[in-house]
């Protein structure tokens, strides 16, 4: 690679990519290319033109590292075009997630996996989940976790904040509005084996129950941790006081985190109904929920190459 | 007591005593009286003309039973008048709630409790919560239960229902609007010590975690229960399908709850992290968790009346 790395975004145009294209620009990046479909090609997002995302533009062999923000289909159709160009896909959709051939990396949490020519970018609620339970798990072993989620209809895509914008209130409503995986939402299941996953504990006892809320941006998680080994709320909170990536904060709430960079914790306090703890996290579900951390394990693999 | 009891609603202009009022109306009564401040004084709502609750008029003797919507220090106040009266008082503030001296009921859960002259309405979480609980404690004992709640503004009063309809979709967000009762919300003490007096289950474990969702009305919890007997997903099911004032839906939202007088349950499934089972529901906080149940008391009591 050389010093000025060149970046290629794909689905530049949908929530995520725009919010990727703005986290690019602030962080000094000015080698970009800019992919989307054919119907977006020729337009200026953030200053850079969009070019047409074909198989040939993907694997010319002239990007270092594509950041993939298209539907799991997309991306198993044209991830391998771009790989076969020499390039490193890091890739936001579920399509290489729980392959075992593949890593699925949060930087904070397991950096030192992210080799290979295909990197999976996890969840939006799993990535801010991890970043909590992975110094918590370092200290005192996790021996079960349950999840409620409060998510922004962000996370279904700008259409849907389209539509929430357009709704009246009085229809605002809860939803579950992911498809079915036997009693689960597959939400729940990928936070579940994604977090298995990415803390290598293939086993760990993991419950979520996901609900999408009329809020625009941000998602909440409420949870639950019991430990192997004993540990105080207080003793999480000053683990949690010195996480890479996490803030904490009394009461964080998706409003809070939106546009921010670290998870939000709070609430930290003993669980009436076992030895373990419980605690509320927010995260802005588009930057470090998906386009920041998918640009951080981009900046990792620059950073290794830079300093060999 | 009379055939055609006199009914007596004290707070009749709030989110609560307009639906209690309707529900009055629905059911067939006629003899009811309704009271508020001397500001409301003279209104009509629901047909009926709005008198000043004083204390002499609340004392005058003329009133069987009392449905008081007020707040905690206006209940701490006014009940004993209504009570020196004669009247028997059903009180939806947290006043009495948690005094041994009085009942809080659940007219499916502990009716057997409605006595004496002060009578409590239990919170609008915790009504829900144990109408599910009571029927699955029968079966197979509660061990311990974590409650996370999904909560409408309308809990708040009809100024907040007002303030989200004029609020801007961008300032949605989460919130934690009450009021902090050690490391809990006074939400969550609630949930806590109100469902352990009503299971009459003093040292049941119970986890809660409140939060207000930018919904009008209609609260949603999300529910785990581990249990002293082994309880399986289905048995669990097929009890709550024969519980009272249960209704199961594959997946419940305020938005379904809205109006409806049972309490909606679904996502009844395994645990992962335990050997119990999680669910999830939804309940009209104005209807079933507040006027209704209410409502249901006072039932309760003047057939115990007309039967003796």
């Amino acid at each position: 690679m050389a010093e000025q790395p060149a970046i290629g975004v794909v689905g530049a145009t949908g929530a995520v990519g725009t919010v990727t294209l703005q986290l690019l620009r602030d962080r000094g990046f000015e080698n970009v290319r800019v992919f989307a479909s054919a119907r977006s090609a020729g337009k200026v997002v953030n200053g850079w033109t969009v070019e047409e995302a074909t198989p040939e533009a993907l694997s010319a062999g002239d990007v270092d590292v594509f950041l993939f923000s298209v539907g799991t289909g997309a991306s198993r159709e044209l991830v391998p075009h771009a790989v076969s160009g020499g390039a490193v896909a890091i890739d936001k959709s579920s399509a290489f997630r729980l392959d075992p051939n593949y890593p699925l990396v949060v930087p904070e949490v397991n950096g030192e996996r992210a080799t290979g020519s295909i990197i999976a970018n996890p969840n939006c609620c799993t990535i801010p989940l991890t970043c909590v339970l992975k110094p918590l798990h370092d200290a005192a072993g996790l021996a079960r976790v349950r999840v409620s989620t409060y998510q922004s209809v962000s996370g279904a895509g700008a259409q849907r904040m389209e539509q929430l914008r357009a709704e009246p209130v009085d229809e605002h409503d809860l939803r579950m509005d992911w498809t079915w995986d036997g009693d689960e939402t597959d939400e729940e299941s990928k936070i579940r084996a994604e977090t298995q996953k990415i803390l290598e504990l293939p086993e760990l006892p993991i419950s979520a129950t996901t609900v999408r809320v009329p809020v625009l941006v941000g998602h909440a998680e409420s949870v639950w941790v019991e430990f192997d080994d004993s540990l105080s709320a207080a003793q999480a909170e000053t683990i949690l006081r010195e996480a890479p990536s996490v803030q904490l904060l009394d009461v964080p709430t998706p409003g809070d985190a939106a546009r921010t960079h670290d998870v939000l914790v709070g609430r930290i306090r003993p669980d009436r109904a076992s030895n373990g703890i419980v605690l509320f996290l927010a995260c802005d579900n588009l930057v470090k929920g998906a386009a920041l951390n998918a640009i951080q394990i981009a900046e990792l693999l620059l950073s290794a190459v830079t300093t060999q």
